[in-house]
C-alpha cells in the first residue's frame, strides 16, 4: 500500500483526489490536509463521504507526513513553495498541483506569475507530470509538477500535428472553454450561482498563466519557439474543458491522414482516445474520467486543421493525472484505479 | 465471476447498470441487449465507454442468455413480462427493474398499470428487492422485482416512524421532486433542454403509480392500511430525488428522539445516513451513489414530522440497488462494487 | 410621472425593480440607492443596463429623497426601519420589501423575526401589499408591507379553498421549491455555482419566517386560527416558486368544481391564472411576468386537494408586485408596466 | 398600428417574435400562423401567454394575409421560399428570418445550402436586415434577409477592424458558442435535457451555413475576398452567442486605440455596446435584448487583436433584429419596442 497524504484536501481539485483514492486498491490515505477544516471530519465537509471515509482533516504536521510515501500539495498559489522542499527532505514523493513545478526556464515561471521562484534547484529537478510526453521520467522522480487543466488538454491536443511537421507554428489558436470546477471552491460574485448560470464569457484574455504553460511544450513539439493565443472561457457547468485549436497545415492533407497521424502519435495509450473522421469530443464524454478525447477537421478550404480536445478539467486536468504520475512513480500499472469510464449522466 | 446480460442496456438505467458492473471486481458483462442499437459497439452508442468496453449490443437471444447467471432486464413497461418467464426457465435468475414483479397484489397491479398481469405466478414468487427491509429473502430468490426510484427514497424515508408507532397513518404526504434521467432517454418536448432547463412543475398528481408500491410497503410497516399523497415533480438536474414526507405524531418527540429511533432502525445498513439532528440531506451528497440520506425535523408547534430523504434517482434508485440485489443474491458483500462516496461535483 | 426611489438598487429585488421601472410609462427613476456602489453608473453594476439607464448610484440622502413621490426600500433586514419613518415623514409613500411591515400583530413579528419591532404605530398603519387581498385599502395607503415571495404564492394559491369553506383547515401542508435569486446576491458558499446546480435540498424546515405570514393570511380566510407545516426547498434555477399545497376536504367535490370556486374567487384578476381540470402550473409559464398560476387536483381517493401555485419570485413575489402595488397607490391601471408575458425561454 | 403575421409563430423564433411584437406600442399581431397547432390559441401552446394573447394559431390562408402590413416568415427551411412571392405579390412587406434572401451571390446560396433557389429574381431585390451596415437600403425594402443569429454577432465583431484596414484578411478564426434554442423547438436526442446540460461540444467544423454569410460581409468590409475559419459551439444555457474572433493586425496598436475605432464605427448606433478596454461582454449582459456587445484585447505580443462580441441569439439574432427592420421598414424609431435591457437574471 503506498502510504499518501493529501495536502489542501478541501478544495475542488483536493476532494477529486480524496475520492479518487478511497477507491484506489494500491493507495491508503494517511492525512488529509486542511487549514480551514483541521480537527473537523472529512465528512462534515463533504458529506458525500460519510460511511465512506470520515478521517478528520489536520494541520501539516511534516514528523506525521515523514510516514507517507507521497504528497500531493493542491494548496493555494505560493503555499505549497514552502511546504514541498520540507517533504522532500523527509523523503517523501511529491506531486505539487499548483503552478511552481512544471517551468524548464525559472525565468518564464516569473514572468509569468509575476514573483521570484523560491526553490530555482527543485525547479530544475522537478518532472512535468505528463505522462503521455514524459512517462519514463515520471517513474524516476521525487518532485512532479503537475499539469494545469487548460494545458493537459490543449498540449495534447496540438503535441502530434505539430511534432509530425504537418502543422505550422505561426498563428495557432486555442479557443478553451471550462467548467466553474476550475475556479475552485472559493466564494466570489462571479461564481454565484445566479450569475454563472445562462452566462458564457471569456476572461484573461492573453494573459493567462496556462499560456506559458502551453507554448513550452509545444515548443519542444516544433522544435521551435511558438507563441499562442490562448482564451480561456467561462461556461455554465461544473466539469469539463474544451479546446478548439487552430493550426495552419504546412502540406495539404485529409482529415483522415491527419487522425491517422494522432492515432500513430498516441498508439498504446490508454488514457487518449482519438476519435474517427467524423466524430468530435463532448465533454460529456470525459466528465468523471481520466480521458482525453481529440478529433479533428481538415479545412481543405483553408488548409487549416481544427482539433477538438476534451477533458475532465479536474479529473486528468488535476486529480486523476496526480494519480497517474503516483502510480507511475510506484512501478504500479498507471490505469490503477482510474481505468472507469465517465458518468455520462 | 458472475456472468451478467444487461437487457436494454442503452436506456439509463441500463447504462447507469453497464457503468457500475463494468468496474464491479466480481462480475462480467457478457450480453449487452438492445433492440433499437443491436450490432453497433456500446462505445459508440456511449461514447464515455470508449477504451473501457467495446462489446456490440445484441438483439435477445436466449440461447445465448442461457451462458449467464443473472439478468438485468431495464426492458420498456410490459416487455419485460414477456422474457423473464423464458430466462428464468433457462435457469438464469432475474432482477426486472420494471414495476411488473412488485406487488404483492396482482390486483394492486392490475389496478394501477391498467393491464392483465401476464405471469401472476411469477409475480407470487418475486421478492420485493429493497434489501434494508427484505435482506434475507433477496438471497434466496429467483426473481427480484427492483424498487422503483421514487419509491425507494420514499419507502426508506418513512418505514421507521411507522413502524415505530411514533407515526400516524393518517394524513401522510410525499411531495417528491426528481431529476430528469427519472424520465429516461425517450425524446420528448417536455424533456428538451430548453423547456427543462429553469423550470419545475409536478405531475401525474394523486395518480403515479409509485403510490400503490409505497403504500403497500408503508402499510406492512404500520400494520395496517395506509393511504399516502404522493407528489412527483420534474426539476432542472439530472440525478437525485428528494422526498419530503409529511408525518403527523401520535404522541410527542423531540427530533432528537426522532433521529434515535431511525439509527436504531438502520444500524448496521451501510447505505442509509441517518442525518444528526440540525442537518438533512441534498441530493448533491448521495448523486453517484448508492447512498440514501434521512434528515427529519420534528416541528414541536404542530406535533408533525417532517422527513427528508434522497437518493441518486438512477443510482440506489435504480442500477444501484440492483447490482446490490445480485450481491445478496450470489453471496457477495452487498457493498461490493458499490461502496464508493458519491460525485458530489 | 410619478418619480421613484428604489434605495437598494443592486440586490436583485432592487435591480429587478430598476429594470421594470426603467420601462414603465408612467414613472420615472430619480434616485438608485445604493451603500456599496455610490457613485458607481448602475450600468457598471449590472452591465445590461448600458444604453438603458446610466444613472450613478447614490447613498441615502433624505433631502433628495424628499423629491420623489414613492420609496421602494429594498434595504438589508432592518435597515429599512430606520429610514422608512424619515421618508414617511417627508411626504413619500413607501413600499417596503423587507418582512417589517407585513404583520397585523407585532407580537407575531417579534416572535418569528426575534427581534423588538422599532416603529409599532406604522406597523399598525401599514397595509399588507397582496392587491388580490387588499385593493382597496392598497389604494389609500402610506406605508406598505409588500408581501414576500414565498407567502405571495402560498396565500395566493391556498386562500379560497379556504374561504369557501370547502377545505379544512388543519392538516395544511405548503411544500415550496424556489429558485436561487430568493437567496439574494450576497456570496456564501451554499450559493456557489458548483454547490447549487445539480442539487436540491429543503432548508428552515420548521422555522422559516414566511410561514407567519401565511398563517396570518390563511387565519383571515378560515376564519379561525390556521397553522401549516411550511418546507421551503432551493432548486437549481435562478427565478421561479412552485408552492404545492395539501388541503384536506371539508366535503366531496371534484376537480372541476373545485376549479370553479378558485375561477369564480378570482373573477376579473388579470394577474391570476386558473387552469381548467387536467392543467397544472409550471415555473417556467410565469417566470419574468407578474402573473401567479394556479392548477389544482382533487384526489378523491382521500378526499384531498392538491393546489399547485406557480410566481416569479422576484417579480410577482417582489418587484412586479410592488410596482402593482404603486400602480394602485397612484391610481393607475395596476397592470401598466407590468401587464406582459414571461420570457418562456 | 402596423398590421403584422407572424408566419412559424410556435417555433422558438417565432414565439419570441410573437413575445416582442405583443409588447410592441406601433404593431398587432393579427395572423398567428402555425400548421402544427393550427385551431389552438396560442397561450395553450405557450402557456406564459395565458390573459396576455390569446388569439388562436391557422393555416396560411393568403387571402386573410392581404389585409396584413408586413409579414415576417419564420418557417422551416424551404417552405418560406414558396410562400414569400406570394406575400410580395399580395403587397405585403415580408422579413424572412430563414437564410434564403441573406445572399448577394445565388451561387454561393446554393453552395452552401446545397439546392437550386426558387426566386433568383427576389433574392436580387432583398435586402440583407442588418441595421447597423444597411440602415438606408432597409428603409425602402419590400423583402428582406434577417440575418443568422452567429452571423449578427460575428460580422458586427469583425467589421470595424477590416473595414478600417487595421486587421489582416488572413488568418481569421471566429470560434462561437451558442445556446441550445438556437437549435429551435424540434426534439432530437443532442438536445434532450440529459445529453446538454453538462456538456459542451463543437459541431459542423468547417462546414457550417453560416459561414460563407459572414464571409459575404466581412469581404465588403476588407474589400476584398475574404476566407474564415467558423467554429459553432453548443454550451449548456438557453439564450447568447458568444463570439471570440482572432485577427492578426496589419500594424502595431493598443487595446484603447482599437477600442476607439470601434466606438467612432458604431457611433450613434443605440443597439452597439462597444466595451472599455479592460471589460468584456458576457452573454447575460445581453440575454433578453437587441443588443451586441463588443470588447477586445490587442495581444501586443503576437501583434493580434481578440474581439469578443455577444448577443441573444433569439433576439438581437432573429426575433428583435427582425422587429428593428420593421421599425425602419415602416418610418419609426427603430428602438420602439425593443429598447429595454436584459434580463440579467
Amino acid at each position: 500500500m503506498i502510504r499518501t497524504a493529501v495536502l489542501g484536501a478541501t478544495g475542488y481539485a483536493g476532494i477529486e483526489l480524496v475520492r479518487i483514492l478511497s477507491g484506489h486498491p494500491e493507495a491508503s490515505i494517511e492525512i488529509l490536509g486542511s487549514q480551514s477544516f483541521a480537527g473537523k471530519p472529512i465528512s462534515e465537509v463533504y458529506e458525500n463521504f460519510a460511511h465512506v471515509l470520515e478521517n478528520e482533516c489536520e494541520k501539516l504536521d511534516l514528523d506525521r507526513a515523514a510516514e507517507c510515501d507521497v504528497a500531493f500539495t493542491a494548496l493555494p498559489h505560493g503555499a505549497s513553495k514552502d511546504v514541498i522542499p520540507s517533504l522532500i527532505e523527509r523523503g517523501l514523493k511529491v506531486i505539487d498541483l499548483s503552478g511552481d513545478f512544471r517551468y524548464d526556464d525559472v525565468k518564464v515561471y516569473e514572468k509569468w506569475y509575476k514573483q521570484e521562484h523560491s526553490s530555482p534547484e527543485l525547479l530544475a529537478e522537478s518532472v512535468y507530470g505528463l505522462p503521455e510526453l514524459y512517462r519514463d521520467k515520471i517513474k524516476t522522480a521525487r518532485l512532479i509538477g503537475n499539469p494545469g487543466c487548460y494545458t493537459t488538454c490543449s498540449i495534447l491536443g496540438a503535441y502530434p500535428i505539430l511534432k509530425s511537421g504537418l502543422g505550422s507554428s505561426e498563428n495557432i489558436i486555442v479557443d478553451a472553454k471550462s467548467g466553474v470546477t476550475g475556479a475552485g471552491r472559493g466564494i466570489a460574485l462571479p461564481y454565484h450561482f445566479c450569475e454563472c448560470t445562462e452566462n458564457t464569457k471569456a476572461y484573461k484574455v492573453a494573459t493567462h498563466r496556462h499560456t506559458s504553460e502551453i507554448e513550452q511544450e509545444l515548443s519542444k513539439a516544433a522544435g521551435k519557439d511558438v507563441m499562442i493565443s490562448f482564451t480561456p472561457h467561462l461556461i455554465p457547468q461544473k466539469r469539463g474543458i474544451l479546446s478548439t485549436i487552430y493550426v495552419n497545415l504546412n502540406k495539404k492533407c485529409t482529415t483522415e491522414e491527419l487522425v491517422e497521424v494522432y492515432k500513430e502519435f498516441y498508439r498504446g495509450e490508454y488514457f487518449v482516445r482519438v476519435k474517427e473522421a467524423g466524430s468530435l469530443p463532448e465533454t460529456k464524454h470525459v466528465a468523471g474520467s481520466n480521458f482525453v478525447d481529440i478529433g479533428m477537421v481538415v479545412d481543405e478550404r483553408l488548409n487549416r486543421a481544427v482539433i477538438v480536445s476534451a477533458i475532465d478539467n479536474i479529473y486528468k486536468g488535476a486529480a486523476g493525472q496526480a494519480v497517474q504520475n503516483m502510480n507511475l512513480m510506484f512501478g504500479l500499472d498507471e490505469k490503477t484505479g482510474i481505468a472507469n469510464a465517465g458518468f455520462y449522466l
